[in-house]
């Protein structure tokens, strides 16, 4: 086992009405003129947005508004927020809604505290020195990014998605209510749980330092969470499994079940963003699309891994060679996420890539790890090639 | 389930030699007058003081130090650490040691930081509104007072044990190196093993809120401190087991395994404060020979979470009635208890107490608690003296 640096110093307020808190905690964390940045229209739809705002007005906090952020948030969007802090003298970033609000806003937070192009840090030419504050009420269980140190920003310009880490960007706090994720369409709520369990996958599938205590947290995560997405495929306002699946997914990425192991393994993620980049799907969809031909091009390389998850998540028996197992697991989990209605392929996904089109995903993603990356099997160009070929 | 907030901020710095960061780490959360508290000689021998010492030499960084913390450390040291630390201007406590070296440093820093009697936090009399921040060394892994919210102090006059908790003396930092710990008795080790269990039994054994994810996670925890004690009885020096033990030490007291729930029972811990206030017994061993007869008395009251417990923790086969899985569950722990050589009742433990002893400590809980508390069951006076007749 490895040492590690855990920090997770978000306040996190979990229930039921605890967006009322907001103002308090703003204050608490020294916000006095506050961006609130969010998504679509479906926070000003469902009335959270003109409850955030009384609650700021009756607490004398002034802000400013900024909605826009869309999934695989935009670059130009985060330099319109930069240029309106800078403007109208934000101290603090309140993010309403889901990971693209709250990754746009971190990438707006990186801009106001730091000179030059903000996408220097997530083109890996500089690092960051600070980011503004930041809070988020959550409204989407799925990127974990409430608590997590990373955030993730599409230059519209070659469509490059990239992602940049750093612990100045930790959310203040993260006010958690599971109501708030009730009205969400069925495919956004299968796809949040696709993503969560996948933050911990990309953990647990490593050749490294695994520590038992860690196994044994993220296994029982990734049960619960594959329990609760099957209960909500069918009761969308089951309040119980709302909690729990919210709940995983701030501890799913907030480092908690990687401790101890070698940094996790990351490839699906990564050959997911090429795909989010040039297709705009939704990332937990492209994650389930890749993730099974993922999984039968490494498993040989990483088997105790995959045979500890076939049996210790997904459930199946215990009988046949380690292969056998880890196959079943494999197949297991496949079967998991028809079940919830998510794609296990490119084809099901809805993307009618050519193979020119796999070619140069699997080149720019082999750039984007500066030439080749992973854990359960490091994989190159030419792997990356294969698995998209897979997937179709 | 309820809402939680759930705040652990303390930045965990873990593995071999990560003591050498501690001036980076100080100067990182402001400190520039250090005071270095700790407990008895064995920093000293081990050469550990020295070492920090020489680290914050080197980074310039003043200290003076305060040793002589005990176990259930005592008020009046804590009062001489805070005059020591206004006459010298400390603005930053840094705990080199166990629980009783850290819990006394935090009782230190709310000392400093408010005004009047420090003993009226721990006697209920008041709320403190700050604390000096804190850094933490750790040499025993047990208390989990290194990323927690409490401490416990014992006033020597009556011999009154108490515990305060608020999120102000959570600690800044926490550097968790597990070779400190292995030169530790045996007896202490498996102390430590008791308390860290308890810490997340205390927060399981409950009537109310139980989330899914937090209780797999918390047997997770459960079943690798459990197996890891076997291994360190018999290969104190055995890394893994070490780490293990002592990550589990920190994630169960700073919150997590209690996210959801009606805030657990604690009614061990209480009726082990009043052994530990009038006997000055090891606290993992108090909690050790009470623990049985408290379960034997609260387990029908509490029949889903102790057949839970013996099922997915101890591992007991799932035949018979749940009364009959449950008690076989708390069998087989004390089976556990007899295997690391903890006591299982209070002869065992060395506590020759007469029937006026055990009425004048239940006695003293029962005010100690207002009167009555315990969520597996509440318990009154009267409940508490049966517990300890039933423990002698």
């Amino acid at each position: 086992m490895f040492g590690f640096k855990y920090y997770t110093p978000t306040k996190v307020v979990f229930g039921k009405e605890t967006e009322i808190k907001v103002a308090e905690l703003i204050h608490e964390f020294g916000g006095t003129k506050v961006l609130i940045h969010y998504g679509g229209g479906s926070v000003i739809r469902s009335g959270l947005l003109a409850r955030v705002t009384k609650c700021l007005d009756e607490a004398g906090i002034a802000y400013i508004t900024l909605g826009g952020a869309v999934p695989n948030p935009h670059l130009s969007l985060v330099y319109e927020g930069i240029e309106l802090c800078r403007k109208e003298g934000v101290d603090f970033l309140l993010a309403v809604g889901g990971g693209s609000a709250i990754d746009s806003a971190k990438a707006i937070g990186y801009g106001v505290a730091n000179e030059g192009d903000v996408w220097d840090f997530y083109d890996y030419k500089r690092q960051a020195k600070g980011c503004l504050p930041l809070g988020v009420i959550l409204t989407i269980a799925a990127t974990g990014s409430e608590m997590s140190d990373s955030s993730v920003i599409t230059k519209e310009e070659g469509l490059v998605k990239r992602g940049y880490s750093s612990d100045y960007c930790r959310p203040r706090f993260a006010i958690l209510n599971p109501e708030l994720t009730m009205t969400l369409p069925d495919y956004q709520t299968a796809c949040g749980c696709t993503d969560i369990m996948m933050h911990t996958m990309e953990r647990y599938f490593t050749n490294g330092g695994n520590m038992e205590i860690t196994d044994s947290m993220a296994e029982g995560l990734l049960r619960t969470v594959k329990e609760c997405a099957k209960v909500l495929a069918k009761d969308p306002n089951n309040y119980d499994a709302r909690a729990e699946v919210m709940w995983a997914g701030s501890l799913a990425h907030n480092g908690l079940t990687g401790c101890g192991n070698d940094g996790g393994d990351w490839m699906t993620h990564k050959l997911e963003h090429e795909l989010g980049g040039l297709y705009d799907v939704a990332h937990g969809a492209g994650l389930a699309a890749i993730w099974g031909s993922w999984a039968r091009y490494v498993y040989k390389n990483c088997l105790p891994r995959f045979k500890r998850f076939a049996l210790n998540v997904m459930g199946v028996a215990n009988e046949g060679s380690d292969e056998e197992i880890a196959l079943r697991g494999i197949e297991a989990m496949e079967d998991f996420y028809r079940e919830i209605k998510m794609p296990t392929n490119l084809r099901e996904l809805g993307v009618k890539a050519t193979d020119e089109d796999l070619v140069l995903m699997a080149h720019k993603c082999a750039v984007g790890v500066n030439g080749g990356m992973g854990s359960a099997r490091f994989l190159r160009e030419e792997d990356m090639l294969a698995i998209y070929r897979m997937s179709m």
